[in-house]
């Protein structure tokens, strides 16, 4: 267990032995000389009577004196064998211990902690290597790559060039508290890469004596946030998980943005370049702090990126990115020497990039794709990343499709009135009664909804400064709900009369959210802008569904800083996503970093990700004639056009209107006629 | 031919294709386009009875369109057809030239010239790649995958990190002279490594058009000398070879004093690898002036160094070769990228070291045995390479043996009292009339022997300054045949009698050369001190015969400068080397040099020679008891203790002295003892 494996071994296999003949990883480091202790699992005590099984203590052998020694010298938990000691005398049910847990829905909590399974491309291998002899004149290194073979069964070894000068030193250091050698021999530990770009696996480092500890980093490049998670190869273990701003930002907001800036500045990518890797070694040394770990013990790495990161990370011109046909300078897979683009861990580290979909479904849709894996679903998933592009992938076992849409940065803050960053004093949350019109909201630093007794007390710290992301999307939907905007997104002034929450402003009219100091509204504007970047996701999702044949999703998968913000019931109940059961619909957070981190702790799930983006169809939504029709129909709201029937069961959604079904919305207003014809372009371009 | 291939084509199979599928390697940098005009051949005219072939230029096509326009534009020599275009129409004889043709005596001397069939590890491939398409979002490089997979059949293409940026720019650059290229399609060339350490090919550079020279050095780093090819990858031809002195030698003049002087310094190391790769770099330089070639359009480099300098040139600290067990730090033939240790050539270029056979029998040995192939012959060879160490090689198709032996510095001249540097000035030739007693001999840079008119004159402007190491050998030969010494090589005293030319020098007597200033002579001294050095060598080449259980070799092979300037009869005369049919016997100059060459001209040379390293037995003499009477018993000259009938048979050789024939030489002398145990423990330790 985990992996419910099971088989028949004869009296006395040793249960690591019999966990790697069924391919269940266990680590090892000394390689059964019970000296490590990486190998601990422990008996499943019971009847389990499904499986026929009887498992009990008394069906593993007892400890030997090589475990004793282990147990007295350095401790073994309650419960716990060494697997290479221990033999398997009797059925047995056995936990293998995996130490990371992802949570799908915010990173260390553990409401719906996941299992990775590990086999790790790094290994460290504890050897005895002959010492010199006359008559037998192999080098150090050849008899260090002979004694590999012998004892780990590694062929064909290679090392990097930078460690042959050290060769000769490592392998003649004696250690104090280093295990016992047998005589004429010398005891090292080798780290071993097995997934190199070379068919061949490498010996990256090496040290005197057993080394019992390896490190990973996994990171996802964002436009705004680098977010990396440093963990043991050896155990799973999360050392630390930190954060960083990308400091790009101070090239351009928007990715966009910082395409202009490279083509503007003939020195721009290289300072970009320059700025994000600075950024990623501070972040290395960050969570290495956190962790207590050197950060000369990181030995590989995976990185998730947009494909302008992506590009600007590995130091590659993004401009074609910027204009059509969108062309990457490169898509699969990537793997090299960390030094080589200037990343400071041990010098023998290796870096993994996932591969990109098209040019605008980077790597981190890869690692989202990684994590959620639509491709190993019966029923059909729908995963959306949502930022300045919604990233949005769709499919299940058979087939997969993914698409980019511009949805523009409204999402994020922009673009509307009182919009801001997710910050203290940014209002996160909006509840409006349907027959006052009264708001009811919480705000970011504050510990009580607006409503309740001493909230205005709470709130003089942070004050209200404006309307976060998230909250938009509620707030909207929350109008919508009440009957403030109508299925086309318009603000109904007839209802200035009942409540003085609706005022008039110019020609439209504005929900009043909090009349204070800034005064904070809902503008027509701001449902507009709304309206655009929703139908935007939605008619990319509708593209994709359509290219599917199916006219429903099963599940839902809302990824990324946003995602991991909204309540998916808004975000349905806008229509950002197409109508599903409630259930069925997640938000989970940075997905990308938790594909980044799958493939760094099993370099199977790499060959997963790469097979699977080379089958996923990409569609270019610029390129699709039916794209436009799908995006104007997509501005109204749900039950306007398309039926949301599950939607309609969980939230009472207002009445569908018969009489303008089937309209184009909003055809009364010039200026929106004007906005929608630009969007239309937006999306074409 | 020249490999004499043979098979049967269909009529109109282009003459490209017949060679590839016979296995010969023809060169084609355009795949097929007749625009590289690098797939050359001729037709040989004639009827070829033993063959049953009727070869005639009516048997090839006659040339097309492309062909022609290849002979308009770059033209083509007489009787040459590009041989993709060209088919077969009938019974061919084809010559596919090979440019290389390596000199075994002296390099660019044309008397024995030898042909290595090429077949390098780096290729030039022109395509044609896919401009992008939004409708399939592969990226730049990958698309240039695809299409050197599709147009070469290359698969699992690597790509050197340090391109992926440029990957973009270089697609999209056109140049005025390139060939025409199909609509929608770039015309790249790709330089493909395939023989990397990794199982897979590696993209190593990438050029815009049609890129048609690859160039490629071999190196011999020697004690005192560095020794280079720049060659051209893509035909063979020797663009230059030139050669420098070891800046080292300021840190010691012997292996030894380096050896000591890493120990006594602790940045000796990093110093003296400094100053080595230093000068690689500078003679790189100063061949690619003499060949006109751009030093980045060097993508592939093979070494081959003794031990010591292996190690110093790759980093490694050289101290543990300096006592037992003499451990290399590595043995096994290494490769990388030639940047990682500061060689400056193309950032794509690979750098290939041949293997050590031992602690004292280095890449260098592995590269003349590569040349010469002791390994390849039916009867048994002999291949010694002399210098402070004498590296031995003794074998055949079966089995190979090697060992060195403790030579000492008195074969380069130091330990003679008159001895110097092979410079102007030095005698490098001599003669001794058996019945005058007199002498000639020739003065390096005089045109005359010194018994022709106008020698003295002409010797004015050098001055006759000393005897270099392989006229010393000569000399003492020509005292042996002359009866001035004996086969003891005691100085015969009585003989000042007969000759003014035998003077008496304390208590031994001196043969006295030239009677100038200097005064030249040799002395009882230096008879002793080539006595000495003759007898580890000879004693060497005796164990390696034990263990083979032979009594005789079938070829002798003198490498090195050494071997190259010595007569291989004197050599024998003086028992250097065992009995052998004078016409068997050959100095092959730089082997280890045209081992080098080999392997980086046919990568099948570098799995030939590092098989061949992993099967030779490697004997240690300071391990084997027996070693040490066979060194006493060498100290006599031929016929005393080991009769040399077909020496004798070619050279008069002075009577064998039965009286105390197996006695052991120089009992009388004490002193002459204690430099024998002197002699005997260096040969121990």
């Amino acid at each position: 267990m985990p992996s419910g494996k099971r088989g028949r071994f004869p009296i006395g296999t040793p249960v690591l032995d019999a966990a790697r003949s069924l391919g269940v990883y266990v680590e090892s480091v000394c390689g059964g000389r019970a000296t490590c202790g990486r190998c601990q699992v422990s008996v499943q005590e019971g009847n389990f009577a499904k499986h026929k099984i009887v498992s009990s203590l008394d069906h593993i052998s007892v400890k030997g004196p090589k475990e004793d020694r282990y147990e007295r010298v350095r401790g073994l938990p309650e419960g716990r064998r060494l697997s290479c000691s221990a033999t398997v005398q009797g059925d047995l049910v056995i936990d293998v211990p995996q130490d990371t847990v992802i949570n799908a829905q915010v990173v260390r909590k553990a409401a719906t902690d996941r299992v990775i399974e590990r086999n790790p491309a790094v290994q460290l291998c504890y050897v005895e290597v002959e010492e010199p002899d006359m008559h037998k004149p192999l080098g150090d290194l050849d008899r260090l790559k002979a004694a590999l073979e012998k004892e780990w069964g590694w062929k064909d070894l290679l090392v990097v060039p930078h460690l042959i000068p050290q060769i000769q030193k490592i392998l003649r250091t004696r250690l104090p508290d280093q295990p016992e050698v047998s005589e004429g021999k010398w005891g090292v530990t080798a780290v071993v890469h097995r997934d190199t770009e070379s068919a061949r696996p490498f010996i990256v480092a090496l040290y005197p004596g057993l080394k019992n500890e390896a490190y990973g980093i996994a990171c996802d490049i964002g436009s705004t946030t680098i977010a990396m998670h440093l963990v043991s190869l050896l155990s799973g273990r999360i050392a630390a998980s930190s954060g960083a701003a990308n400091p790009q930002i101070r090239f351009g907001e928007d990715l966009m943005s910082r395409v202009s800036y490279v083509m503007m500045n003939p020195d721009g990518r290289e300072a970009m370049t320059k700025a994000v890797r600075e950024a990623v070694n501070e972040l290395i040394g960050k969570v290495c702090a956190e962790g207590n770990v050197n950060r000369e013990d990181i030995f590989d790495s995976v990185f998730v990126c947009n494909p302008i990161m992506h590009h600007l990370f590995l130091g590659i011109d993004p401009t074609e990115l910027g204009q059509a046909p969108f062309a990457l300078a490169v898509s699969g897979a990537l793997q090299f020497w960390a030094h080589e683009i200037g990343i400071e861990v041990s010098r023998g580290a290796r870096l993994y990039m996932l591969p990109c979909i098209a040019g605008h479904v980077g790597a981190d849709a890869a690692g989202a794709t990684l994590s959620e894996g639509p491709h190993r679903q019966d029923r059909m998933m729908l995963l959306v990343d949502v930022g300045t592009n919604a990233e949005i992938v769709l499919g299940n076992k058979e087939r997969v499709v993914a698409a980019s849409s511009p949805t523009g940065p409204a999402f994020e803050g922009a673009e509307i009135s009182s919009g801001q960053r997710a910050a203290p004093g940014a209002i996160e949350r909006v509840r409006i009664d349907p027959v006052t019109l009264e708001p009811k909201y919480r705000v970011i630093g504050v510990d009580k909804w607006s409503d309740e007794p001493g909230f205005e007390e709470a709130a003089k710290l942070t004050g209200v400064t404006g309307i976060c992301g998230s909250a938009i999307i509620e707030v909207v939907a929350e109008m919508y709900l009440s009957g403030i905007i109508s299925e086309d997104g318009v603000v109904d002034g007839s209802l200035a009369e009942r409540s003085p929450r609706i005022v008039q402003n110019g020609r439209t009219f504005s929900y009043l959210l909090r009349d204070g100091e800034p005064r904070i509204t809902v503008t027509q504007n701001d449902v507009r802008a709304i309206q655009l970047a929703k139908a935007a996701l939605y008619a990319g999702v509708k593209l994709l569904m359509e290219k599917q044949g199916i006219d429903h999703v099963h599940t839902i998968r809302f990824a990324g800083a946003f995602g991991s913000f909204i309540d998916p019931k808004y975000a349905m109940v806008l229509g950002l996503i197409p109508d599903c059961d409630l259930s069925e619909v997640k938000a989970v957070g940075n997905a990308a970093g938790t594909g980044a981190l799958m493939a760094l702790l099993n370099r199977d799930h790499r060959r997963e990700i790469e097979q699977t983006v080379r089958k996923i169809e990409k569609i270019e939504t610029a390129l699709e004639p039916h794209f436009q029709q799908l995006f104007v129909n997509a501005m109204a709201l749900p039950n306007k056009v398309d039926p949301f029937p599950k939607l309609a069961a969980a939230v009472p959604l207002p009445p569908r209107k018969a009489d303008d079904a089937g309209a184009t919305p909003g055809e009364a207003s010039p200026r929106r006629r004007s906005r929608e014809e630009r969007a239309a372009r937006r999306a074409r371009s």
